[in-house]
């Protein structure tokens, strides 16, 4: 018998306690391809909570309080060398400067911060720690979406002259807020936890950066507005838009939470001058390639070549990988840059698809432009992106 | 061996020459149902180009000019009920003007005409004639496009909240217009022969039209933008759209003409309260019903119960029907409208479904307010229906 | 004013009366490409419902007797030129002898006949009388069914390993014929009308004759068992074989009348030692080419190319097609036999798909091993294919 | 700072070296719901290559031989819990043996030994040592297959009529195993190392457990034909068989490996008198249910209800789960039994679903009716099924 030299990332998490969903959706994503182990953690406000919820998460050291925890690890030899962010929006910003002023890398659910303001500050001190700050827009992660960001990077679309993207859901269709129940619910609502936006920056802000992931554009004035169908509810649940694009392309971008029998409906298509793509998260398997005058071609993970989607990618054509690994994936994309970031070296080239907070930054600037637009009953307003 | 009565009416056809697609759409339709036989023609303005287009058509009687043949035809004690008007837009209201003028029924292509003012005058002119005035969009047929349009007006979806409508075709994504050798690309993407809207008037009227008939409902606002991608081409091949309603729902049109790898992708959704729908009309033999939270149902064609599906179908369940039976549908309505007008009867309820000279009169002031928007960069803009 | 030229072939029907489903697709498929005029019919064995049904077919000419209708068409310089006929399989063999011995072309319905001796006799005659002979095997009518003909055909496959075929439907999945109210169960689940031979004559043979017409082979034996899942009744309603091919190829083929939520699911898929394709009949405006290791294609109709599939296409990809048009084709390729050998001219080279008495026979052959395999437990029996 | 309580099974492996595809799923699976801690393995034969597989795997205790890892690790207080058998099909038999004699508790690949004797044998050992025996017929973990098995189980089928699986592959289409470097079709196709069933025992078997799983049936007969398409292979890479089970229900089975353009095309259908279901591997988020007469319905995982399916669930409805995740809930099942086993409880019965050394020797049975049916030109076999 001899000894394994594998050197797994320690890794903590905020928020994310019982009854949260994306916190389990962290935790899975983080294991599945055993890069990190899940050590510490403040994962709920509610001392008792907190504790009760790392117990059954198996997670070795519970802090009631996160910047308590901030302290404590980065103290400890053995202190994790990332955290998991997993709160309410509005606690982003703090949570992660407190995490940077510690010295440890951030991994954090978006949107990014209830502001602009304090999204660029952080980005700010992301750079000036030279700390990693991965932002998890799940749906990068897929390997056909990173196919297809390689597909027109490469010309195969010609250019670009037309992007409709769009995000559907239901369950936000009735004010199940009001209940009490669904605490994603509550908080999402709730413009004190979520910030100023909401479908807007639920979904809204990944519809915006999976169309500019992918086509690698992004628009530089829109036309939008929010709304609010469920009656009491105090934050957009619907907002839509047109877009306009430096080099002349046009789009459009519409979500929705109101969406009766949309389950988690995000599509996009792309338009160019040679050929056409779409991509339906419900179906990640599958990337329509549609030649201008032709027929299209169905390609599937596994099978389109390639080292962008080989990297994203664990198991065989036919057999289907979801948003779990998609989102696992950031996880060992940010893996990888920590190892780099940590030893000095450069960022690998693979894991340079991975989303961060100058992504996040740029939803920021989409969802004040959407409000700004929106207040203006829908006049064209700039977005400036550096 | 006995005689049989049955009696086709007599069809006359304005348009539709070799090399025309929407003519030979409308002799078959015209003749699926076996209500009409088609008796006279002219079908070009080029009499040579007429006669034989005529002659291949096995039509009895062509004529060089579309005057006369409305004065010759309406002289004959066996002379044409109806016509069809297939030419080019610009000519739509001058040749239904003098059938009706004759007395004779209409059957016209869409868009109505090239102005509102134009179509205006058409409509009053009907009315005063008591002639059928049908106006062919064609998605209207198709027997679950009318039941879609049942299933919200017996209250299925509840209140609509969102209408996502769309059409994409990528035929005109090159300047084939120049080449002299696509009449279609010829004439549409000419101003002087289809009015001031090219992408728009085309196919955005239906998409705008299909949206209106589905829901019942019309949008009294809208932001919009044409836009034209192709270098050199006169006229849009782009537009997108935001809508307003008066119940407070919200909604998005968008129709190209440069979608790389699209056919004839005329879609519609719908959601309401309670549940929504979906249409593709690539597939218009089966309509998906969404409730909220619940799964979706694929309803066909054949199997949807009711009396306004059954009138628009022909065969069984799993035995596809098509765009020429929706086509088909529009002649066997008017052919029941036009019997009950010559009868003085009452118009038969199964074919109130029928699109008229009223349908184009909103797609004109579609046209109307969407241009005007667009140049006003986006400013919205009332839609008055009355 | 000019007088047209075009001729249509006069036609006649037997069987087809109120309550029937095939005949009103018959008189649709013939009007529909304009090459037939509906003129005489003997449509039941009961004379006042032939008479109404006839009146309210529009056909001018009622027979109460198909004899006295054959004797009368025949001796009349307006006679008809061809017969379809719509009956019940019991008279698919004396009806068309009577009309072929008048010298009048045929097209039939299948399957050709009752037994196997009844349709090589039927044959023979048809090549005596040097009549057309046109079976409606309907699904060889669609333009991608003959494209993917062609496919095979070049050899885009390959050599071809596995065909798999199916048909589906659950109309008679309850004992609806001892209700007496469906005329099309009573007749089809009876012995003594329908022949031997249930499910398996009436779709079994559909599937046979697809499989054979796109790989372009026969199977040289099969093992097969019937089976009757609704007591009481008298005849199959489900069969399902395992096939071998000449070239090694393996195959099966299965179809039932009980699949709960089937509606007409034929589907066809091959295999080839380069690519597969698979095409359901529900979707006729679509077949998937499947090459091996590489990325489906959804060919469609309108933009495959070639003269095989324009042949048997009206109108542009995306506006769709259906079984209305794939029967019309075969109508037209009767026409342009029809009028070949009436002229002494070499039958078309474009209507030589059409699927004949020929094809009849191997239906009846399919159907005779298939019984005689069923009958002796699933033994292999051969399939003797000239 | 509380310390967490959660304690992982211990895992080991025995095969799933470099190279090996079904070694890293079952890692993944193991791991992602962090019930299992892997911790030793003797990963190959080659002791250079299975040392350097551990270190890659970041398993602690590498073993070169997997007789001293059973000794060993049973004499550990901290020793393995449970084995994951990932080796060639000849290994499992002696490897189980191994473990199960050592106390341990064993998750195996399928299918479960290369004869019927050697499966009974393991099962007999089972039983003796209660040790867990999970036999890893992956489809079996997804919660819609769980929900279909519990709509037949409930009745919403009505009595079972017709059984349709298929399972098609197009890896082996060409003779890769010759070139020797695909590790996978190497062992695979070689019988000395696969045992006697190519396609049949690689993927038949899970055709066939996949059809008992879900109706609850087994047939007691079959009439089959096994056929090597490639050249020179040496073993069956296709197979057909036709079903009958004791209810008098018909059913048919295909699987193959030369079927181009297929990638891992597990399919089922299921109709009953009431209603059908139809399920596809590589769309596993949907289940169709299709009742007679009816519309069908797209059951969507997380949004069918019911125990069942939700203890196999981790995400919302539209968050597509994957293959992995139903390998996961096999260890998830699997880690539940050992848990009460260990403790002398019962197993749970959210568990019991698991597939296990039972459904093993009835793959075995199944094998070995096919062979034996096929190498009697088809003639139908008995299944005996205790």
């Amino acid at each position: 018998m001899q000894q394994g030299t594998h050197r797994r990332l320690r890794l903590g998490m905020v928020g994310g306690g019982q009854g949260a969903f994306i916190g389990a959706v962290h935790r899975i994503a983080a294991r599945l391809d055993d890069r990190f182990e899940l050590v510490a953690g403040a994962l709920s406000s509610d001392p008792q909570r907190a504790q009760a919820s790392a117990a059954e998460a198996g997670i070795a050291r519970s802090y009631a309080d996160w910047r308590e925890m901030a302290l404590a690890e980065t103290a400890r030899d053995d202190g994790i060398d990332a955290v998991a962010i997993v709160t309410p929006n509005y606690l982003h910003a703090p949570v992660a400067t407190a995490f940077l002023e510690a010295g440890i890398h951030v991994v954090c659910d978006k949107p990014l911060a209830v502001s602009l303001a304090e999204g660029e500050a952080l980005a700010k001190l992301a750079r000036e720690k030279n700390r990693l700050f991965a932002l998890t827009h799940t749906y990068s992660g897929y390997p056909l979406v990173r196919h297809a960001r390689e597909l027109i990077n490469e010309g195969e679309l010609g250019e670009i002259r037309v992007v409709q993207v769009e995000y559907a859901q239901d369950w936000l269709a009735e004010p199940i807020e009001t209940a009490g129940t669904n605490k994603q619910a509550g908080w999402r609502t709730d413009p004190s936890l979520a910030g100023p936006a909401g479908c807007l920056g639920d979904i809204g802000t990944h519809a915006y950066q999976l169309a500019a992931f992918v086509t690698g554009m992004m628009p530089h004035a829109l036309s939008a507005e929010v709304h609010t169908f469920v009656a009491g509810r105090r934050i957009d649940d619907h907002v839509q838009a047109m877009l306009r694009y430096p080099n002349g392309a046009r789009g459009m971008l519409w979500a929705s939470q109101v969406a009766s029998g949309a389950e988690n409906a995000l599509r996009l298509r792309v338009y160019g001058t040679k050929a056409g793509l779409a991509f339906d998260q419900e179906h990640p398997n599958e990337l329509w390639f549609t030649p201008l005058g032709g027929s299209a071609e169905r390609l599937t993970r596994g099978r389109v070549t390639g080292a962008v989607a080989a990297h994203a990618t664990r198991v065989p054509p036919g057999h289907p990988e979801g948003y779990l690994e998609a989102f696992a994936q950031l996880y060992k994309d940010a893996a990888l840059q920590i190892e780099a970031l940590d030893a000095g070296r450069a960022l690998p080239a693979e894991s340079l698809l991975l989303t961060t907070v100058d992504d996040g930054v740029a939803g920021l600037r989409f969802i004040d432009a959407v409000l700004a637009s929106s207040a203006a009953d829908g006049q064209w307003r700039a977005i400036i992106n550096d």
